[in-house]
């Protein structure tokens, strides 16, 4: 296969570190030139080309993955450059807009949405191996075909495939990347409220991992979670809507001193994670 | 040193390693026989002692490890059995309610709130260098040299000390360790409402590591979430006042379409988790 990946951060340069060492041919583009230079020198590409250069006619696959919003102007940018036959995907967290946005520009679009990472950035944190046992969902509204190419893609770096719609994805990942952002962020926001200084000195001192692991997420990439609200707003408000529900219902045990009904969310709440983290 | 340890559990278990690790004399207690045999036969201990029987007349400090809500019990249970120079200390996650009991019960006691431990339960669970690196709230309402020599143990197992009240205490730990249990477990509550059984079984498999850690102190002991909110139900309920405000905040942006002001409470929440997690 010859696979070309615009965008070398880590999710780019993880899958083309993958990819070579199966292998595969591939090619790089970036941004800068610098970062092409390199993922060149550290062996992570083959070789590289600069937006306005022709790319290899024989390029089966295009994966793009630079920021979240630069996803379309990027492929509106590569479209005149791209061989007729190369399937293009993306690595986006929100898929419905990005998928309706980018068949309109090239037929042969299939979305992807590995989940993988870590919170290292650019080139410099490519690994191999990130995706290896983790879920990929895959959105091939442009026909089953396609959509086998792109799942094969992934498979060969050891993801698992998920088919669905960009709706299905973009309510799915509502509940279980958004809102936890969001949830998240809440948490650290919260705590500089406490208006004692030693109160709020000592809980600094004694927080663990316990408030670690809570407040994670919201203490991630502040422009990607804007963005992922602003391309899935309403399956974020809605996710809101019944996490403001649950917590309120946790808090009004607390308030009326209902502590067999407190201990009974509790139990749920414990079940339901062993049910969605396959521990059950 | 001679110690005690009453309640052979992860923590009672482990400290019973560390500090015999060390050179000190350690015996134990346990409601269960079965829980001493086997304490005594992996080495945890040096000897045990049932209820009822007298206890070692050097012993220098005991540690009550028993649940939440049986550490006053237990201390009303081992008075009468106590050598007179003996301080009595304590783990429990709740301060305030648990030093004013246990002091009405025997002078010399202080509280102690190592934070520290896993998942794991029981003697078998029990590890060493578990408190190593950790930090320790004491609570040493009758005096600073009984403050001081229950400092010392948890200093000689790799605890760093932080001297507050009571009230203080749970404060503080309402922020970093309640609150989260109760937003992580309506985390767990909220992702059941989905209605679509497709989306919500598409959820499940893409659940990916950032949900994990979120969800992650919502799905612990029942029993001991609801403990904590009993037992410091005035503090937990204004961290979820404060905590309740903050997410209708970012709501609000998201619901307004306010993108900068939403990423810029992502910025300030990114700020805020370096300052708590001392990176910044």
């Amino acid at each position: 296969m010859h696979v070309g990946i615009v965008g070398l951060g880590l999710i780019g340069g993880s899958l083309a570190l993958d990819l070579r060492s199966l292998g595969h041919r591939v090619w790089g583009m970036s941004q800068r030139e610098s970062t092409c230079q390199e993922a060149l020198a550290r062996g992570v590409i083959d070789a590289y080309y600069c937006l306005g250069s022709p790319l290899p006619p024989d390029t089966d696959i295009v994966v793009l993955c630079p920021p979240l919003d630069c996803i379309i102007p990027t492929l509106a940018a590569l479209v005149p450059y791209l061989p007729a036959q190369t399937i293009v995907t993306d690595v986006g967290s929100v898929k419905a807009p990005i998928v309706q946005g980018a068949e309109a520009l090239w037929q042969r679009f299939v979305g992807s949405h590995p989940m993988a990472g870590n919170n290292n950035k650019g080139i410099g944190a490519a690994q191999g191996g990130l995706f290896r046992g983790r879920p990929c969902a895959v959105v091939a509204a442009a026909g089953a075909e396609l959509g086998e190419a792109v799942a094969d893609l992934w498979r060969q770096v050891g993801m698992t495939i998920y088919f669905c719609s960009g709706e299905e994805h973009d309510r799915a990942v509502a509940w279980i990347s958004h809102l936890p952002v969001m949830v998240s962020a809440a948490l650290n926001l919260a705590c500089d409220r406490e208006a004692n200084g030693a109160v709020k000195a000592l809980g600094e001192k004694l927080a663990s991992s316990g408030f670690a692991d809570t407040s994670r997420v919201g203490g991630g990439n502040p422009a990607l979670g804007r963005l992922m609200a602003q391309l899935n707003r309403e399956a974020l408000l809605l996710a809101l809507d019944h996490y403001q529900a649950s917590l309120q219902a946790i808090r009004e045990t607390i308030e009326n001193q209902s502590w067999s009904n407190l201990e009974n969310l509790l139990c749920h709440a414990q079940a339901l994670r062993q049910h969605y983290l396959g521990q059950g």
